[in-house]
């Protein structure tokens, strides 16, 4: 397909455009008056070269070409796509349409980023109004995938199936929007939460952050993986749908809110609902549906752990609270927990990394057990793995209770071999060994050499202990 | 501190109680008169066992003993804090809680579950309404870490501090809610969006599927890092709060919904808002709230993708579409990716783990190139790896490009040998080198076995290939 889109309009969301594009390979050519665009859309830039192609296993295409142009019927020269996103008012979204018509390539689309204006809006005017329509993302543009996708009423099926499918090649999710309506789909959503919020902060119920702990440790959580409806089919548990809103329907009538306009609850509406929701996916138990949502919450929270972040930072604190002083017995019980979804494939399996990664947590274990903890790398000094061989003997499965024992096996100067041995908890199976050499080096010039008397002594006493062991 | 807690009401939120507390060490004795009470309780505990584990690091403490009891009186002996699950009517909640307070210990406290009552309500007739509080949770309530705890005005600040060292015990975050409100916080939210749903599927704008698209595609992922003022900080850019409500404020006078009592957006509440929110993340420039924002998007995306779902689901299918066959060059590039910020500890330095991950996923790649595929797989044959030898010669970062060069270094009968060298895009440094054997095996009898003959041929040929090649 031909890869040239023009980004009219440039700021956070035009640059996050103009990102996607280029980094999914298409040339991209920019007109934006502000004379700081180019400084501006260079920032967005940088974050997205950075975080985007992080969500791929896979190359991702030779980088397109950004381009700066001097006006609008410069920068649409040979675009089959075009994105605007220009301030949000109506006169100025009318003026660059009809400049960006006046020499665009009449087979070309143009999406509007607006997050307000209705495409009969937008178009009231237009020498071609089905060529435009609304594509309108979430920031930041260049990591979330959603574009609301509006046609209205006067549309070409032609120009959306081309806009459908330019943004599906560039890694986004177009939901086309079955009838134009102010602020489509999701801005609904967030005026309505912002209003609610505003309330509570000028009410002293709660402050911001209060606020922001109440949405990402609750239910922010199950709507980035099930959304809305889903959620409460899950909720409604084996009596489904139609439950659960025979059981909380009626709550919209309680005093809950300053806001009171409510549809009525009619049959007609909790059938409609109903039949969607079975649907959508009527096809699966409550079980399936409850153990695909503890999944992806588990692999959630685990991903916010691993950056320390919202709820993950609390799970942190939590196993910091938990973890207890390694016992000196012969052989070092180093690790024992449960494998986790996110460590397996989509076969259940654990991947052959992970077993390198339980391995690396055992010695984590030994040298914070030996001396060699958070302040003695403060200081300057820490062992370094050199060399790992793992041996694999058992498939590993999520959920399965596992231990690794762990055995110093040589511990002289700067040198240190562990041997572990990872096992099944139930049956004591092994399923993997691992041999692992480790240096210790010195931070500061980055070589090798001998730890200090401390840790050296600790080493050398667990190396005694664990040669004479069975 | 005395571990023993009561839960009355099971159900689906009294079992997750329950599950969570027993889980966290923590004996449980339950009233429930519902007779199906104990394997419905079975059930919630049984996913709970499964997922709650999966979150840490480090072994829980010993579980809690389960015991079911015929009387309130006799459930709450011995407790010191008890969770009140008991249909949403405030006429059982004061006989509830009028049966408990004749018995229970006076230093106990009773937390509710209870979405909609304030706790004055609940109070309201009470021997000691200062022992009562709201400790409102979120389904699954083993999985979501958040707890509303609403005190009320009549309470006793010991009480509030005993609930929060019990909840944070368990692994939750209490949330003080300030004053006293209908359906405290999260609630308020999630009614005016049910609301806005209702009206967007009542009105055929969308269905089901589709508004839990909008969600889980777009601003669901945002909220489940940064939640909703830390995100409007954020994309208020460089000048920040302020700036986000000045652009975006006015936008609540537009119709863009059927619910139209707004705030006054005055000059005292921007102000208000403004100082909550630098106290919240003022000491932080807009970059890097940015970067932490994308760091928590990508490993939340990632999350998904590992589970296939969601949003996670999109980015697998745009992995194939990229996906290009292997060049059959000497040696093999076999990978061609950036690393993700999931795959460093906090220090940004890649985990010894990932290496071997890094080195599976080269050796995927040859087997798919060899014709070792997911169809082969499928058909009963497969390689499994046996031995990995990993050196580690130098640390790699997030945000690294990195590429693996593979050699068939054996290629006989059942037996493989790959030689992998882990190599920085930038300079071609060499990062990390491993020699992986790999053995064919059929997976019907789980023994080693040939390959068919079209594997074993270009098995052959690339290890000819490669033993000639520099």
């Amino acid at each position: 397909m031909t890869k040239t889109a023009a980004i009219v309009g440039g700021g956070v969301i035009g640059g996050g455009w103009a990102a996607r594009f280029a980094i999914m390979g298409w040339d991209v050519r920019i007109f934006d008056p502000d004379p700081e665009a180019e400084r501006k859309i260079a920032e967005v830039m940088s974050g997205a070269e950075r975080a985007l192609p992080m969500l791929y296993e896979v190359p991702l295409p030779a980088r397109g070409q950004i381009t700066f142009h001097d006006s609008i019927a410069d920068a649409v020269k040979g675009a089959r796509y075009v994105q605007e996103s220009v301030p949000e008012r109506l006169e100025i979204k009318h003026a660059t349409f009809a400049e960006i018509q006046k020499t665009l390539d009449p087979e070309a689309v143009i999406g509007s980023s607006t997050s307000g204006f209705k495409p009969s809006e937008l178009q009231a005017g237009s020498a071609d109004p089905t060529q435009i329509l609304v594509t309108h993302p979430f920031n930041p543009v260049y990591l979330l995938p959603l574009v609301e996708l509006v046609p209205g009423d006067t549309h070409d099926p032609r120009a959306v199936a081309w806009a459908t499918k330019v943004l599906t090649e560039i890694g986004m999710k177009p939901i086309q929007v079955r009838a134009e309506i102010d602020a489509h789909i999701a801005d609904r959503f967030l005026e309505a939460v912002w209003r609610e919020a505003l309330w509570l902060v000028k009410d002293g119920i709660a402050t911001t952050e209060e606020i922001d702990d109440a949405i990402r440790y609750g239910f922010g959580l199950r709507w980035a993986q099930m959304g809305l409806f889903e959620t409460y089919r899950v909720a409604g548990g084996e009596a489904g749908m139609r439950h659960f809103m025979a059981q909380f329907g009626p709550a919209l009538k309680w005093p809950w809110t300053k806001l009171m306009d409510v549809p009525d609850f009619t049959d007609e509406l909790v059938d409609l609902i109903t039949a969607q929701s079975d649907a959508q996916s009527g096809h699966m138990g409550i079980r399936d549906l409850e153990k695909l949502r503890d999944n992806n919450l588990v692999a959630i929270l685990r991903a916010l752990k691993g950056q320390g972040a919202a709820a993950g930072a609390l799970l942190q604190d939590h196993d910091d609270h938990l973890r207890q002083p390694l016992e000196e017995t012969s052989p070092l019980i180093t690790v024992r927990r449960k494998v986790p979804v996110d460590w397996t494939d989509l076969n259940g399996h654990m991947n052959e990394g992970r077993y390198g990664q339980v391995f690396s947590d055992a010695s984590e274990e030994v040298m914070f057990h030996v001396g060699a903890d958070r302040a003695y790398i403060a200081a300057g000094n820490s062992y370094f793995t050199a060399e790992n061989t793992i041996k694999y003997l058992e498939e590993t499965h999520a959920g399965e209770d596992i231990i690794v024992e762990t055995k110093v096996l040589l511990g002289e100067g700067k040198k240190l071999k562990l041997g572990h041995e990872m096992k099944r908890a139930s049956d004591g199976a092994v399923l993997a060994t691992c041999e692992q050499f480790l240096l210790h080096v010195s931070l500061e010039t980055r070589k090798s050499c001998p730890p200090m008397p401390e840790v050296e002594a600790a080493v050398a006493r667990l190396a005694k202990a664990h040669a004479t062991a069975d």
